[in-house]
């Protein structure tokens, strides 16, 4: 996991494409691989697949007996490692990757993971999902005992845990460190002679095993196994650890059992449509909520349009259970980058469609039933609606795939401040009239929770980490109450 | 336009993505603006518009009333013009651009358009969308007589034509040098006081005028017109020169009228879904193939599942003509770039899922019609229906929204040789067996013209360019039947 | 050759070091090989050595009985062609280069040397060094008959005028284009069959013949047949035509003899001091000229300093022939590149010592004699002067071993405008004082051609080309007289 | 300092040009400002001076009262800092820098300096110019306590053994590490609110103090405060720590006297002509070995050449001692790089001169005395020989201007093995032999001396640090003597 939620009133600034910077992004994916011969291949290959959890920067450790290998760059796992040269210089059987989503400021490279370190037992390489809530304070407190740090991430926290523990083996170092740490975290490690994955004792965040021929695979979602031809093998539980060596899969339960509370967003928007997350298929999970947002909020209308592409499940489910056509109302150039020219203002007044562009055939003149998986800053849902309104609609109707987000992460999603979510500022007429839709609405928590086979949200021990919706945050958040926390991780700013 | 086909044994290297090869490729998309203060950075809007015309290499020549300034590069719009610097130093108000898919071979910068020279009556830039068809005879008579060529595009060849025409008015040179070409094109050129937009005689390319405020557009398609506001004002007509400059549009028709052959495939494939060509919604007639192909090869199925993103119009249009539903039974990675890594053979052979994985849920145990827009040489879709078995679909039918592709194109289509093409190689049943479907069907010639609004296709004179369906081409192919025409264009490998 | 010396009012901007700016700049080098297997790792090789006459651009054509191939680049040989791998891409058995000086405004990439085109008879590379004067009225007709140009430079003039030549074998289309030029040319030409080199009819430039082996080299300077180990055979004639092929070195003079006036400036500071340049070493001639300055201009003093690393040579002969101690009392960074950080002004006057320091202890208390090649717009000159004092120095007494350099070149050589020479502008003692020394000489016209072993300057007819210090040109000068010259070679003004 | 000498067979590969390999290389050159509005340019300046103390990778950090700002890149100062946007990125009034050679392997830029890190105190960074003799012992030590190390390099020990000392004051922790390091160290640190400059007790490396107005500077050499006029106020002494802060310059010596053993390298060949080191000219001390070296072992001759450009002050020196003429009889090429093309070997057996060249018409038939510094592995003595001799030379008489070099140096000098140094594997007659000569004469320690102005050789207790000419190291050698240190730094190897 890459960065603490700082409290600042400034946003921090989006690197990514500028609609796209009005969804929540997931921060990481992981991936890692014990016993083939092509360890780092087959890396690269899942950290492609996982592309879609993290697209600012990327990494593989690797190992081959002797030595580790490194290799960390910007940008896409298909830019960085699609040469054969940097995959035939990782050498080994086993190796570790991560692929992450982050903030400006914080890009540099020394931030990219795995993270990895020479310890008194050997080296180490980790990756991370989800966020610690109180790396701050422990931070703190290893800096004051001598512990110099290379990065601004909390994941090297657990690096120092795990240098400065007493005991002497490698597992019981590890949960030493697991047992100081607080918050959401998916972890792969790689030593000299094991692959070592975990997770928090919720199960915040996803992560599987998988098998391909004698390898074993460790993955943030199923996807990244079907990339490679794997096959899936389970779920770890929450608060599993489980070691892989040249014996096999060991598994270990060091904490004391604790309901799940698995992250609902991942269902929502995060994983990959085809991924099976939790024993769920993510596309499935989504049409189904279409159908449970056409029961709940059905309206008389023409036709079922998505913003694509992440509405387009919930609009198929929708359209179904609707008894309406479904067509592709918007298109989206799949060739929008990271940047672009900035005509000059006049021109962009007049709605510059980089990435969607109206199907204008397809709306004109219809009454548009327009499917979307969540409203974050609504900076975004303003200029679609406008889109299709231009289009010749004659009317637009907002459906949400998910109840309004009203609350910050702290477990891996970078979220905006509060009071830049839509749903914090306004209720839902001041929503819709904001976003200027004819009508809006969003599917409830109960038909959410029916969609993924619940008889409804149990709100005294609630099934799933919804606190993004509801404010019902699972763990202590330390770093958020403690006062006298640094204000800043590091006072260096790198350049070059 | 960019290469002529040369009669080769080996087939051109494709730099695309593994199966993006097995489509055949429109080669170039083009752009104008006479009259704005943001005409370069309108042209770059245009070109990124026009991108799924072509992404290997792009150009821009702009011209501020005293010097033209031009801007050339590989890869995509996004990345070589959305640097604000660029946009800043093409200055002026007026801008042709040109983005361009080429073979490896060729892709050398002097070979980028818009290409420019300097004549006597002052600079002259040229962007091509097309293909010359006696490009290599004129070249060879031009090159005798003293004219030396910088670039191996059968473009410069009009450049030539033009600078040894004894003609004294740019107009009449125009005129004098397109009377001796044959092909296909649709042009812009941009002179130091006007804005030329031409198409053949045949009209086989689309060429579209729009106006913005005080400005005016040439575009390939009318989703150019859309991404910066633009209005759609009409398309040029077949043989039609026209000539913007400080006075207006002034439209001259030089060439006896023939009858139309607007290119089918646009329609099939090339054009974006959004677009409106030849006054035709692109993605309405894919939907209304779809229809038909339902309607001649129907068959007892549970879901209908496209191959992304080119199969989903004309899968919605069957999906609704057979009452079946309608699923993602494939998902598509948007993050395959150009190239990536290649694992050891063994685990190739796994069946390494870059780009298309199959969404199990939707397939396993089902009867699936598989829709895509074509088969060129049935590579991909041999791969597309393993992966859907793999899926677990009990029955694949493949189902292609066109006629079998058994001929090459001569008109600006990057089409293999012909003893590639699986539909010359094989009759249905012997395609079915390569692929490995249950059933194989495209729809029938009469079906697609019945899709685009005719009763059927005029067999003595077609509506359309259908030739590489049929083989019935519109215009002489001297080139092709020369048989002392140059080997080589140029002599010249050139590096780095 | 590059750049034909526009009218113009402003200076062209320099890419150079600061003070490297303050010197006349040779503009380009030229090998080529013929008949070795190394062809292009040799002329690589060469160009290196040569790299004094040319930093800004190199570029090298070959050809393997094929194809031609070629590689261009802007910066030094040791950056661009140091990577076997470009060199391995350069297949043949013979090979020409070319190095390359030229001012900010036209350093893109169609300009740099060898210029390469498919002509009737086969592909033709040209690499000049030189100057044409009469290139500019020669282009505007070649236009007006339809040649398109692709270069800025005088060198494109010559290509055009043999491939529109009506006669048929390439010595003779060759012949009749050196026919219709003017002014200084040593040429390297490399067709199918042939390499051919040439020098104009003065013998402006130099070119000599070299032998390793069983190639044959052409060389502008002999260090570059002694990098490679070839040995030196001859130089070739003013107005002499080689052509080498199969059959050996076939010499052709195919021009009326006339008194050879080869560049005096090639002694005085162009030329590498190892160099033997027309019979003579540089550096014994520039030991010669120290001598006949401390003959003509001797002075009280203690020692004798020069600016290095230009001045050494002939601080060497003063030395000597003064019987003074020689010390290096100015020490030069080698490390000084293109561009470096600029301070705040005030920091800046503060005297930056980028390139030169004083070394104290040798200056502090003496009366130095100063030695430097030349002063040309003499901004160099003052702030050497002053850090000299600055060093501790008691009386700086500047001596210069050329002639004042008071008039524009128009062979080859990049000087500034006339009115920005300190020699047109004030005499001696204007000079003296400008640049702050106690004394100021310079070696008089006829000391230059005693150490040249001459008795001295013929002013009837001159046996050098000094036409920068006396105004004497030795050609017409027909572009500089003609009116009705375009203003501007092309409209394009071409970026990235 | 970047590298423990590793106890290897494989000697180290260099990175440098093919001759420059054949001399011992100083490895890094520090420099600090503390109180000026352009710190960093300034700095960057300093580190330009610098750049022959090493040219592989430099950094600068600088400190604006809130941030510290780094940049370190591989390569040349002027190219990495030349770019006015990097000098403008590093705020405030204080920085410190670091130049740096090193061996291939080592090259990341995690091992490039000034070494931040973020302590309970605050930031500081960190630039040493040495090397650590028990660096790897007291490294092993801090990781089994939990440190975690970033690089490879020695100076972390540093930051480790400040972050877990147990003193409260930075001053204090600073001197409670200096105590437990062995070795040889000049060091800049930059913290919060301080600029801090130490020697070692020895004072074996250099660094001195300057003024620039207001601004305090530290560096290496006396030529880094003349590039920026600034003014030399003293040498810093050994053992000394001066700490800078607003209140003005505090010098404290916290350790013992103890007699100074200054580096004897640095006047032979390290420092620059121009620098005064430890109250010396180097340039002048250079010319007095040479006078040694006539006087010790003078040879009938015609001529004196120095091998350029660091044989050139003791040449003149010879030859004003001997009465025999100097002349550049060898030339050099200021335009060697990194790397360059490798011709088949045939072609390198012509004897490449990429770097030196012979001025044959200065050597032809003449009894030359050859003058060089030193003689490391004697590969390029043999090769310079053999090219004098090619170049007419009767007679060559190899002098160096130090005794022969038999030891590696442990104090922050990059030595080849012992087993490769041509005066430990042979005696004067073999060397001979070797290189090829007509007789070789190295100067006496004891002449050596006397140009340092001693009356000769203290061997109780030298004078200077002479350990690679006579073994006698002034310091213990804890890692080399300890039997089990660690065989590797660190596991990882990073790429891309």
């Amino acid at each position: 996991m890459t960065r603490e939620p700082l409290p600042s009133d400034t946003p921090p600034m989006r690197a990514g494409t500028p609609w796209d910077d009005d969804k929540l992004h997931e921060e990481c994916g992981i991936f890692g691989v014990y016993g083939s011969t092509d360890a780092a291949a087959l890396t690269a290959l899942g950290m492609h697949a996982l592309q879609h959890r993290g697209q600012e920067a990327c990494g593989l450790v690797s190992y081959d007996g002797e030595r580790f290998y490194q290799h960390r760059a910007n940008g896409l796992v298909g830019d960085s490692f699609g040469d054969g040269g940097v995959i035939k210089g990782l050498l080994g059987y086993t190796a570790v990757g991560h692929v992450r989503y982050s903030t400006t400021g914080e890009t540099v490279l020394r931030n990219v993971q795995p993270l990895y370190a020479d310890f008194h037992f050997g080296g180490l390489a980790l990756a991370h999902n989800g966020n610690l809530t109180n790396a701050l304070t422990l931070r703190r407190d290893l800096v004051e005992r001598g512990s110099l740090f290379q990065s601004t991430t909390d994941t090297e926290v657990l690096q120092h845990l795990i240098a400065t523990s007493r005991r002497s083996k490698l597992l019981d170092r590890f949960i030493d460190a697991l047992r100081q740490i607080e918050g959401a975290y998916s972890l792969i490690a790689l030593s000299r002679r094991k692959l070592i994955g975990a997770r928090d004792p919720l199960g915040v965040r996803p992560l599987c095993l998988g098998r391909l021929q004698d390898a074993w695979i460790l993955a943030s979602e199923t996807c990244a196994l079907d990339i490679i031809g794997a096959r899936f093998e389970r779920n770890l539980e929450p608060g599993e650890i489980v070691i892989i060596d040249a014996d096999g899969v060991h598994s270990y339960q060091p904490f004391p059992p604790r309901p799940k509370r698995f992250c609902v967003f991942e269902y929502i928007y995060f994983a990959r449509p085809d991924s099976i997350v939790e024993d769920r298929n993510v596309y499935e999970i989504r049409k189904r909520i279409g159908a449970e947002l056409a029961h709940e909020n059905g309206i008389e209308a023409d036709v079922v349009v998505p913003v694509p592409d992440s509405g387009v499940p919930a609009a198929i489910g929708y359209a179904a259970a609707a008894g309406l056509p479904f067509e592709l109302g918007l298109i989206r150039s799949h060739y929008v980058g990271r940047t672009f020219i900035e005509p000059r203002d006049e021109i962009r007044h007049l709605g510059v469609r980089m990435k969607h562009n109206a199907n204008r055939t397809q709306l004109a003149g219809k009454r548009v039933v327009l499917i979307d998986d969540s409203i974050v800053r609504g900076t975004t849902s303003k200029k679609i609606v406008s889109l299709v309104r231009q289009g010749g609609a004659r009317e637009v109707h907002m459906r949400i795939s998910s109840p309004p987000t009203q609350h910050s992460c702290f477990y891996g999603i970078d979220t905006p401040e509060r009071d830049k979510l839509l749903a914090a500022r306004f209720d839902i007429e001041g929503m819709r009239d904001y976003i200027g839709a004819d009508s809006l609405a969003f599917v409830s928590p109960e038909g959410l929770y029916r969609a993924l086979g619940f008889e409804g949200r149990n709100a005294a021990q609630p099934q799933m980490c919804d606190a993004c919706f509801t404010g019902d945050y699972p763990t202590t958040l330390t770093d958020r109450e403690t006062r006298d926390r640094p204000a800043q991780l590091s006072l260096l700013s790198e350049t070059g």
